[in-house]
């Protein structure tokens, strides 16, 4: 469901182009996943848009980027392929001036160090922290965006966090999960001092748009489709999907399809 | 995961048994997804089980029940099925006096109204009031039981009913999902009222035991078999399911399965 702020982020930023997504939300959520079961399922869902003859293949999911994204590109190796941490990592080392950044994920993503390793790619003196926090992602589905929940939530994934002196505190925060955009206002209320946001969506749509821009991709006629397959429940995809995609998702724009 | 609380009760109630367990870790949870979906993959774990030539099946998981257990009698008509539907029905009905029941689950369980047509089949004047709390499940597996977080959480879910005039109030909570007896004191302590409590777990396993004492089916040769077969990542099975089984999973008693 996630993927959808980064869905979003690039229908704004690429109205021309036709764009395809793939929830498999019969298996999710990824983030509690081995990486094993991840990389399957990725190259299950690529192998389905493949045959839809896709241009550009965005892995719209921090946890499916962190464990599957070097398989992808190897097994499509003619299929431009982007992921989402990269371009997180990017913008995080770009807006952060003492280098101390903060990544929360799912339990998957952290785990892996996807985004400690990009950042000290492009920063070698960051300091990276990670702090997994599967329940955003129930919270973000559930549509409990902010109240008492959500506050809890927060102030107890954040409080080692919040106990360091001032000198070791991040200035930069890094959505590593799509589903945590929904939820950026509680968690930077949960702050008592500022830091930069840095999400998915925007960082990754830029990216798309460069990408597609640099190879000569762009689409010559635009058709501005929208379509969405899904592995289980369509109406469920179309209200729940409708908080991510902070619109409607019209019915006939959905189909259901097996993996 | 939660299954391993029906687990326990029955490990407890009959240790002379040889008890395999199957979590679909891969695909959990199914409490958010589709009935035709969850029919899918009850089969295929039914099948896996039958493989492995069980004498009995349990759904320990009330979704599942809700979903399929009419579709895995049909498909599997020489094996005796047990859902955990059916016992939480009854000791609910046996327990109510005044038959205003509310039942907590899944918002597929809720929604499929198992529990309701499954006690007013017992007790057809009861007024049985059905509350979705797919969040409660997202506790459990991050062992969140008991602090501010499951407090609020539980009365955000619980306002309609904590509302309720005293005529009007509920004298019996169902546990409508394998997951929330590892939060019975938080629930419990979200009322001001007192209330009988009925989980799954204790239930099914009586049921399970007059089944195999009735059929001629216990086992004349002890050989206390624990196994368990998982789809995804044995190792977060080993450390999670502890939460659930309340003692450790053994590594040498754990298997990864594909369905």
């Amino acid at each position: 469901m996630g993927g959808l702020t980064v869905f979003s982020a690039l229908s704004r930023r690429l109205p021309d182009e036709d764009l395809l997504y793939l929830g498999d939300t019969a298996r999710l959520p990824y983030g509690t996943k081995g990486q094993e079961t991840i990389i399957r399922y990725a190259l299950q869902a690529t192998e389905k848009l493949v045959e839809r003859r896709i241009k550009l293949l965005v892995v719209a999911c921090n946890t499916a980027t962190a464990a599957a994204l070097p398989v992808l590109e190897a097994a499509y190796a003619h299929l431009p392929v982007i992921g989402v941490i990269e371009p997180g990592a990017r913008a995080a080392c770009e807006v952060s001036r003492t280098g101390r950044i903060l990544v929360l994920g799912t339990e998957s993503t952290i785990r892996n160090q996807a985004y400690a390793r990009a950042i000290l790619a492009l920063r070698p003196q960051a300091r990276v922290t990670g702090i997994p926090c599967s329940l955003f992602v129930a919270l973000a589905e559930e549509g409990w965006l902010n109240g008492p929940v959500v506050e809890e939530t927060a102030a107890r994934y954040l409080a080692p966090i919040l106990a360091l002196p001032p000198e070791d505190r991040p200035d930069c925060i890094v959505l590593g999960c799509t589903h945590f955009p929904l939820l950026a206002p509680a968690i930077r209320a949960a702050f008592p001092f500022p830091l930069d946001m840095v999400d998915s969506a925007e960082t990754t749509a830029r990216a798309v748009q460069n990408r597609l821009t640099a190879s000569g991709l762009l689409n010559p006629a635009p058709r501005r489709l929208r379509r969405f397959l899904t592995t289980d429940a369509p109406d469920r995809f179309a209200r729940v999907g409708g908080y991510f995609l902070a619109e409607p998702i019209p019915r006939e724009s959905l189909e259901l399809v097996t993996l």
